[in-house]
């Protein structure tokens, strides 16, 4: 195969050249410069376009069809589950907004404050949602009179609004962003306490199902729980090359503090003034950059089949003297035969790029399967099939195309997967006192240490691993525990221990 | 059916009484005070709260849903048309928004103001979208460079701000609202035109389709264009009952202007600079709006089978001795079989309500279809079926339940439409002359008259009819337009007609 051969050059080593030839290609090695590698893989696949208003980022439709694809999949999920959607509105008065203190001064720092409208300065300034809790809950006590009214279980799609100042970047630390929020309301804890871990296990399909990314499953400190809530749930990424925890999504039990501030009672079966039981959680468009990260590499990004908008790109190669004709007649039947079997398959047909640059194009963008079709696979009735995780190349015969190209989609989802799960396995260390945490978190660890539970332990490790990279922090206690021998001391205080909790460095 | 009969009242004449026992009902008639009327029936119907900022309001599950079925109808026909879903920042920088001066004039006042994040004051004040073009375009400029890269077709659903100080109405005109807005370049003002009229169909399917509306393509008169555009396309809706017109919904051919504001400008097949040609348009929450002004009645909503999310109630109606086990059992067999039909069905066992209350409730909400279960129609096999729209009632064998169900939807949503176009029709008046035209207005018609099209005359006619019911200003100017005798003349100016144009005050 020649004629391929010569134009696949980009993936055999002349690959610098290559790039620099094309235009494409990244400045930046993961390994050597992860933030700079990150910003330029987000913009050259084209899923982010940085904006001029510094937090703010433009999601472009790569990014966008990722997002839709979790959102059809999530809001089906909930819908089996009686959650109904509704819109709330994007501002609240500063009066309701401070109503929960705790909550507030949790997000009081953060919020956007419209105070003109054309020339004129409204009376009262307007808060910008961080959050939905208080913009909801004033009506929930309203739409609550009785046990029939409950539960009660809502979910919204919208963006909210946390003008943070802290480093900026696209997907994981933005000041716009975009996520789904429920809100739920129960007569009892035990269905609030059910509702809570069926939504975390519907947040840890997303990440480990749908974007190939492996998360702990666990409880977030009294420090680090949702402001103003009983306790959170979380589901905890790891991005093995900078070392850092990612709270990749939080379902919470707000308990019924809310429910006293905002007064949401029912009359139960009894006749008897109860107060409901709240939770809330959400996901956000972090889900996308937390995918990236893990699985991105020096060519660009990696997307898993299950959640690209385009799982298989079809690059036809012609060859001098070859049958043009017959090789876009094979491409245009390759689409056709695996968007009929369900698969989002493309081809590229432009005349004014190389196969080379062709391939590096979709390599940067993620594509999960590149079928190339030149003279001989024309002539043995067959195609060329590229992997993108792991530069694979196998030959499937046209007969067999659906089945092969299902199989190969299978395994690069279940591959990501289980590599992405070996190194961050392999960043896991298990730590019993301060030295050995001190050299772990040095290594850019993900540390599982025993732990006395007091907050003033979490904020003294705070304290003391302050530095040029951020303090280390508990990132969450992980429902899977491994044993803990009585007389186990905590690491940082040397009280007895209670649980095994991961700590790090985070986003 | 005497079991059943009884507890029908609240449909058979004695309704006053009834509600006023049930605590159901309307406190107004549509025919005797409008805007009461459509205040209390989107509050009753449970599809809008009102929210403590005004102009804000809450979209309950009941209005949420209806929005949703048109968007996934929206969302798969430009998908097909290769248009592609983005997220743009919801801010926008002053210097930015105020680049195209026509456009800025038009939304300037409405324009909401971040100034301040947490206690501090922003370096500059940040504007909230009113709409996006000033938005995109700059990436638009950057993202287009050959005639390769054309057409690029985007779209977003999102919430945009307009902060309006005239009379906030639920739907109609409110501060922050839910819209598509898409925003297309193409290389030639041909494909542009082309895309104004295929939108401009999807639009209409929808008001049309969906919501049993009927509305008049046109297309928008030089003053009441979108600002900046080169012209505005628009289903126009028609409120009877106000005699006001509704703009449906717009889709514009921007021509070339924010392009050159903009610099949006790309190489062509000969390698020649030129601009793009650009569209944008979109639809909003309102199309909600003006389907409730339109159906609704002294009973509540009226929903279309096609948007209602849920379109049969079923109700058991148990009779003291009679096998209330099997009407409930009955009751659920006929869910299961008509969601397994695709219906959207459901059952109300609640029994801390009567069946009267019931078929109050669900009248409110605008259910389509209600189906009854009785002793009697339990020992016949069969459901008792009555409409929303008409209240006619009919018995259907339960071994023809899909069929029969399916035959009264689809007749529900087409006699909506029938109906509603009918009075639409008998709104429309032709007239030649100023006093005719005043005439009309004043009997709150739809007035089609042959007009000079000259802004100043639009401008005189608005100066002309200013009055505590607001001006009248023109509609649209219809595609399907009537013949025009040679020498007609202006029923404004006196000068000489150049086209029918349709003219009527508006929401």
């Amino acid at each position: 195969m020649a004629g391929k051969d010569g134009k696949t050059s980009a993936t055999k080593g002349k690959k610098k050249e290559v790039k620099k030839e094309t235009g494409l290609g990244l400045s930046f090695k993961k390994d050597e410069n992860f933030g700079e590698w990150y910003s330029e893989v987000v913009v050259n696949g084209e899923m982010i376009e940085y904006y001029d208003i510094s937090g703010c980022y433009i999601l472009r439709p790569w990014a966008m069809s990722i997002w839709e694809i979790m959102e059809t999949f999530f809001d089906a999920e909930i819908k089996k589950m009686k959650i109904k959607n509704c819109y709330f509105p994007l501002f609240v008065s500063s009066g309701v907004l401070q109503k929960e203190k705790d909550h507030i001064e949790g997000f009081a720092p953060e919020v956007a404050w419209v105070t003109k409208s054309g020339e004129s300065e409204l009376e009262m300034p307007i808060a910008i949602r961080p959050t939905s809790e208080t913009v909801m809950y004033p009506y929930f006590s309203k739409w609550i009179r009785g046990h029939r009214d409950l539960p009660l279980r809502l979910n919204q799609w919208c963006n909210v609004v946390r003008w943070e100042f802290s480093n900026p970047t696209p997907f994981i630390r933005s000041r716009e962003f975009l996520w789904q929020e429920g809100h739920t309301a129960f007569a009892t804890k035990e269905e609030a306490d059910t509702e809570v871990l069926e939504i975390l296990e519907l947040y840890r399909r997303i990440y480990e199902e749908f974007l190939a990314v492996p998360v702990i499953k666990g409880k977030k400190s009294e420090h680090e729980k949702f402001a103003g809530g009983l306790y959170t749930t979380t589901v905890e990424a790891f991005v093995p090359n900078t070392g850092r925890g990612v709270q990749g999504a939080t379902s919470h039990c707000l308990g019924q503090n809310f429910a006293k501030m905002f007064e949401i009672n029912f009359e139960n079966e009894k006749g008897e003034k109860c107060m409901v039981w709240q939770n809330s959680w959400a996901y956000t468009t972090r889900t996308i950059g937390v995918m990236v990260m893990v699985h991105g590499d020096d060519k660009g990004l990696v997307l898993p089949p299950k959640v690209a908008s385009v799982q298989v790109i079809v690059i036809p190669v012609p060859y001098k003297d070859a049958n043009t004709q017959g090789i876009f007649d094979a491409c245009a039947a390759t689409v056709k035969t695996l968007n009929e079997a369900g698969f989002r398959a493309e081809a590229d047909y432009r005349d004014n790029y190389s196969p080379g640059w062709k391939y590096s194009h979709w390599e940067m963008k993620g594509v999960p399967l590149r079928i190339e079709i030149g003279p001989k696979d024309l002539a043995n009735n067959q195609v060329r099939a590229v992997r993108r995780d792991n530069s694979a190349k196998s030959d499937i015969p046209m007969a067999g195309l659906v089945e092969g190209v299902k199989e190969t989609l299978d395994n690069i989802q279940q591959s990501l997967f289980d590599v992405a799960k070996q190194k961050r396995d392999a960043c896991i260390q298990v730590v019993n006192t301060w030295d050995e945490f001190a050299e772990a978190l040095g290594q850019k660890k993900m540390i599982l240490a025993p732990w006395c539970d007091e907050e003033e332990v979490e904020k003294d490790v705070k304290a003391r691993t302050k530095g040029e990279m951020g303090a280390a922090k508990s990132l969450c206690t992980p429902f899977d525990q491994p044993e803990l021998p009585e007389g186990t001391l905590c690491f940082a205080s040397g009280k007895p221990a209670k649980k095994w909790t991961y700590w790090g460095r985070s986003y």
